[in-house]
């Protein structure tokens, strides 16, 4: 929905506190050179806030807070906003932080819910830290937009108001059957039409809670797993990585030589029609490569196409090169080098481009220098990416390396801008200098999403400066989007919470935008230099392995962890982390996990979700010229509708199990031999614990259902079937969309206590 | 209920983060040595968290944080906590703040709910702010104190289980009626056989929305009127003071000589039962007074009894004394008085001590020297109060006037503890020496509450110190229970909010508290010298009029202020406030409200709920010998019942009116000006106003109802008559006991959205 958002008018409606003269209609006005128009609370000691009005109800789009023109200890460096129809029932719309500086900052706002706009009607600010610490609240200038046409309100008011009943009936629905009001939820369900859940679970409740039919109940969760009806629960669930050495079909007698040596710096690249990785070059420690390996995946065997390209008229030995490869056209491009300083002569600073055919196993000189060709001058440390569609390469970042001659080590270091080369037409342009709007940087990530034609480009290095930005370069009409300018604080705890926020890439500026739903689970990687990442164009997700810091000053950081970015949801995640730096440990787990490290090689099957790493530089200070080729194989799983499908059967099993034992112990005893062992997952210990203690019950004298001080149903008493069914009903459409259930909240729980 | 209460045992749940070696198991022991044991986030942003487990559910009285042997930066300086039986629905049991000091300190925990207990199951704490800014949050010890005895804790599980269950069904019945939902209404009625409100209530529903029958409405609302039903909503609102200056009847043609003359440092008394005040002593700028006064309160009439009581065999002319009245003997007690340094003599510093005998109009001199009989030595600035029915006086403070001989002027100040005096066996006794228990000090407070038997005292001053404490003394076992101790910085923000917590006052060690209900409207005088304070033993009230400083330093206190103390509430409210210090104001407003002063008089009449105020010092810096001789009468206000009974009927005038205007404009316009106009509170502005506007609606074209954006109502169209009708029935169940009343919130206001 594109609509017309302008300024909002408002009036303060209500203020915590003020300190004389700050009275908080000072925010109204934007005077930055005047350091008394601003709202400043009466002391820093929550709560304080600033209630605004809006002239009508609206859909506020954003909120721009103005600032002095210096910084300031007042500025909130952090802070939340809550909207709502009433200044009694607000829900939050944002949290964030001010810069402490003088540009004004602008915000998008949480609007819709369920993929609709709602209105408000209120807005509140809730300074929570000050810049300064134990300095009072300041806000210089509030400015809000959105849209508050009534033709464009009016429905959305319509949809909230009657989403809002909805809901509540959905509540009073859910508790109703519960508690078997039969004639009250009918009476209820016939007169709103609402319905409390989709047939299929009311028909499950029926077969599971009412009838106690638990075959039929297998059967119906079995048709939901085949129509695919778990796979958004799946979605939901984080990944779990599961690292596997892999270890190369020896070939002959000389398995070793069959098989890339120690090295980092080297390049890896991955034709998806083939699962073959090709590996080239990288530095073993004592000197640079030239040898070009494949690896054929599904028969896991290595292939020393050529031990020196040179040999074959193409590149000299290299390391902190770039490579990528068109799978179409089965062709690798290669450009730049790092050369030590010592080394490097006017002729051979030269950015030489070369091709390799991997079908005719040809060498192609592109070019001696692409700078002659409007191209980048020679770089390290650079990143290269490919559109296949379009064969255009992309090349960004780098630095430039130069003659050191005359005294000029401590020259400027340059790095190399943002340049696109066009392979049919060999082609390059040059897209963007090293500029502030799109800072060049060496040890960064760049990566290319097919689908949305844009490159997502983060972290890397300026000089001594460590960059935590996040952008997006739109590749067809060049405009270049902040995702994250990581600059604000964005604190992980070690639960893995992060205070920061990111905006979603997506988000157009006159577009009202999503949002987060879990504002909690917001997380971001620290900033880095040798991470490595891959994107996966179909489930929208990019990968990023942190390693070790090449900075020796760095590296009591984070060791190995792994993150996901959902670009949908703007939503990182770290899925893995371990800390462990100790010799020992690693020792003992180098089969398992890969060691931490640095200039090592991850490259990623989309189609197969593999991902591929070889080799780098574990950063042993006393073994400084020791390097890697170790060789894994990473895939991040997430429980499969199978084992989803097995645990429903487990829990049906278990509950069924119950019931029958305290009829008929006999045939319980014999259900849990078959058919409950039948669906036990050996492997989860909990499940094979509970799997015996089942077992046990049987034994004991009489049932002794809550022997222990069960909080659930204490003070209920024993509990019948009903209630036992429906605990376990609710157990079972957790595993459903969310859209398709019953509300997950329980009435009880909202009744307002105090 | 007094149970036997232990230490609860308790587990980590959960922790928002920790700094590494400082795990929150730390917590579990108590090691004021070791800077190590203690949970320490890992940093200092917001939300920081600890969840406890408890080993079973159970009642939770009290929790105790332990700390290091020396201040600490990382100590909290405020947090809050949650309790629940679920660790995600958890209700606030307290907030409060740590002293940055080494003594462990013990809060009482919220733990009932409607009168009732209430089980916990997880406790989560929350820091907020430490005592140096921006360090991360510690907390080194806590020990939770409870009942987790089942039989104590199952029928408290069980009585919460049903509570919450009938408030969800109340909540569903309510929406229900509004919606018209007659038939689920009836059948979740039928089954449940919860009653959503009083039956008058459920009559006022139907004969005013269903019905629309707005006569047997009045009828029943009066009823209720007469019934008493208001009073609590009476009690619920907050006093306004009515100041009114006595002019009192002149006799005579010299009527100033007929009243007393400007001072400061007098003494007031009441004899409730003849409604007389007695006056006597002070300064008047130049020297002491010795003349008595009494007011007939009925007639208005002032009587000087003696120009010069030492004439009479009574004290002679004396200032910071004080008096007390025994309205059942009709005694007045004098005690104490200060000298100026350069006037003392070994001789003139005994404590003398004398009684007045109203009804024969005789002095008496009890002692010489009250020290000799084992009373205290000659003080000034203490406080006497008198229990009548006991006939005993309780003395406590003022400091000890010493001869200023030798060079003595900068020895130690020496205050006086708490003495009681017996007067039918004129036996002193000493109850407490200056203690750290309970310290001595000037110009505070002390009231006896006759029915509680207890002592409050509450401010003060001890050297440079101003005391904020607020405590209580069981007169009859001795027992000091401390309410507040005053060194935690309780900031009242401008709109009268505190930051600070109070303890109810009679809550026992071993009993479990009762809480406040609204911790938003917690507020404490400040720490005042001053003040002048009363109790009302009937409404369980003590009131406080703070004046202003006699510090200089301290002048830009808050002025004039007046503060309700509710006892069983354990509540303090400022009900009246007036910071203006402006000359000119004050002038113009001299005969309207009191100036602020200090050294004043404040006595009262808690029969007649009248206060009387008489002289003092204004603390004019140019005039420093201006005593002020203005004498007012203070009421405190609430709404009467009739009043309330005027705003229903003009309630329900006003709606019936409208539906009137819709189909009869004719007759609309005869019931507005007869029916409508007889109920108008003219005095009431916006009343008044909103009676010209009824008018004009009749001459608009046609019904424009939702002309202007109404919140409530957008998006929904015109209401129908049950919608308004509705709406007018909710106004006027809030005049009723809550307790009668359909639930207070509405279910679609408890709706989650996010």
């Amino acid at each position: 929905m594109a609509f017309k958002i302008a300024a909002l008018n408002y009036s303060i409606f209500k203020c915590s506190s003020y300190s004389y003269n700050y009275a908080p209609e000072n925010i109204h006005v934007d005077k930055p050179t005047d350091q008394s128009s601003r709202w400043s609370s009466d002391s820093n000691h929550p709560p304080q806030f600033l209630i605004l009005k809006l002239e009508q109800p609206a859909i506020v789009d954003s909120i721009t807070f103005g600032k002095y023109e210096k910084t300031h200890v007042c500025n909130l460096k952090k802070f939340k906003v809550y909207g709502g129809l009433t200044d009694d029932h607000m829900i939050e719309l944002l949290e964030s932080g001010l810069k402490n500086d003088h540009v004004p900052e602008t915000f998008p706002l949480k609007n819709e819910i369920d993929c609709h706009h709602f209105p408000c009607r209120f807005i509140k600010i809730v300074p929570i830290q000050t810049w300064g610490p134990s300095f009072n609240f300041s806000i210089w200038h509030v400015q809000l937009h959105g849209v508050d046409d009534s033709d464009v309100v009016r429905p959305c008011m319509n949809w909230y108001t009657n989403y809002r009943e909805k809901e509540a009936i959905r509540l009073c629905l859910k508790h109703f059957r519960q508690r078997q009001y039969v004639e009250a939820y009918e009476a209820l369900q016939k007169k709103t039409r609402v319905d409390l859940e989709h047939p299929i679970l009311t028909e499950l409740h029926n077969q599971l809670v009412t009838q106690g039919n638990y075959d039929a109940c297998e059967n119906l969760i079995t048709r939901a797993c085949e129509e695919g009806l778990f796979e958004q629960y799946i979605s939901d669930q984080e990944y779990k990585p599961k690292w596997t050495p892999i270890e190369p079909v020896s070939a002959g007698s000389e398995s070793f030589d069959n098989r890339p040596g120690m090295r980092g710096g080297h390049q890896m690249a991955i034709d998806l029609h083939t699962e073959t990785l090709y590996l080239y070059g990288g530095w073993d420690g004592n000197q640079d490569l030239a040898d070009l390996w494949s690896y054929h995946s599904p028969s896991k065997q290595w292939t020393c196409i050529s031990r020196d390209t040179a040999e074959e008229g193409g590149p000299c030995a290299r390391s902190c090169h770039k490579m990528c490869l068109d799978y179409e056209r089965k062709q690798i491009f290669t450009l730049g080098r790092y050369l030590d300083s010592s080394m490097r002569t006017e002729c051979n600073l030269k950015s030489d481009f070369y091709m390799y055919d991997i079908e005719n196993n040809k060498w192609t000189l592109i070019t001696e220098d692409t700078a002659a060709m409007g191209g980048p001058k020679l770089i390290f440390d650079h990143q290269v990416v490919i559109d296949i569609e379009q064969q255009t390469l992309f090349v960004f970042g780098g630095r430039v390396l130069a003659c050191t001659t005359e005294g000029e080590r401590n020259s400027t270091p340059q790095f190399s801008g943002l340049f696109s080369y066009h392979i049919p037409t060999n082609t390059w342009t040059k897209l963007r200098d090293d500029c502030s709007e799109l800072r060049s940087r060496i040890g960064h990530s760049m990566l290319f999403h097919p689908k949305k034609r844009i490159l997502f480009i983060f972290a890397g290095q300026r000089s001594k400066e460590y960059l935590n930005d996040f952008l997006m370069y739109n590749v067809d009409d060049g405009r270049i989007e902040i995702i994250s300018d990581g600059t604000k604080k964005e604190m992980t705890g070690s639960d893995g919470r992060s205070q920061g926020i990111s905006v979603g890439p997506t988000a157009g500026i006159n577009t009202i935008r999503h949002f987060l739903k879990d504002f909690s689970k917001r997380s971001v990687p620290s900033a880095g230099f040798t991470q490595r990442a891959t994107l996966d164009p179909q489930t929208d997700e990019i990968h990023v392995l942190s390693g070790l810091s090449k900075d020796k000053d760095k590296r009591d950081n984070v060791k190995n962890s792994f993150w996901v970015y959902d670009i949908p949801k703007s939503k990182w995640s770290c899925i893995y982390k371990n800390e462990n730096s100790g010799q020992q440990y690693w020792t003992k787990m180098q089969h398992i996990e890969p060691v931490p490290r640095f200039a090592h090689q991850l490259v990623y099957d989309h189609v197969r979700k593999i991902h591929y790493l070889f080799g780098g530089n574990p950063g042993k200070e006393s073994l400084p010229k020791v390097r890697l080729d170790d060789f894994w194989c990473l895939k991040l799983c997430r429980p499969s509708p199978v084992n989803l499908l097995r645990r429903c059967k487990y829990l049906l099993r278990k509950y069924r199990f119950q019931e029958l034992s305290e009829v008929n112990p006999q045939s319980a005893m014999i259900y849990l031999q078959k058919d409950l062992a039948a669906v036990i997952d050996h492997n989860d210990t909990r499940e094979t614990q509970e799997f015996h203690l089942l077992a046990s019950t049987l034994f004991r004298s009489g049932i002794e259902e809550n022997d222990s001080y069960d909080d659930k149903n204490f003070g209920t008493g024993s509990r019948n079937h009903y209630d036992r069914r429906t605990e376990l009903f609710d157990l079972l459409v957790e595993f459903f969309p969310e859209n398709m259930t019953q509300p997950k909240g329980n009435l009880v729980d909202l009744i307002p206590l105090c």
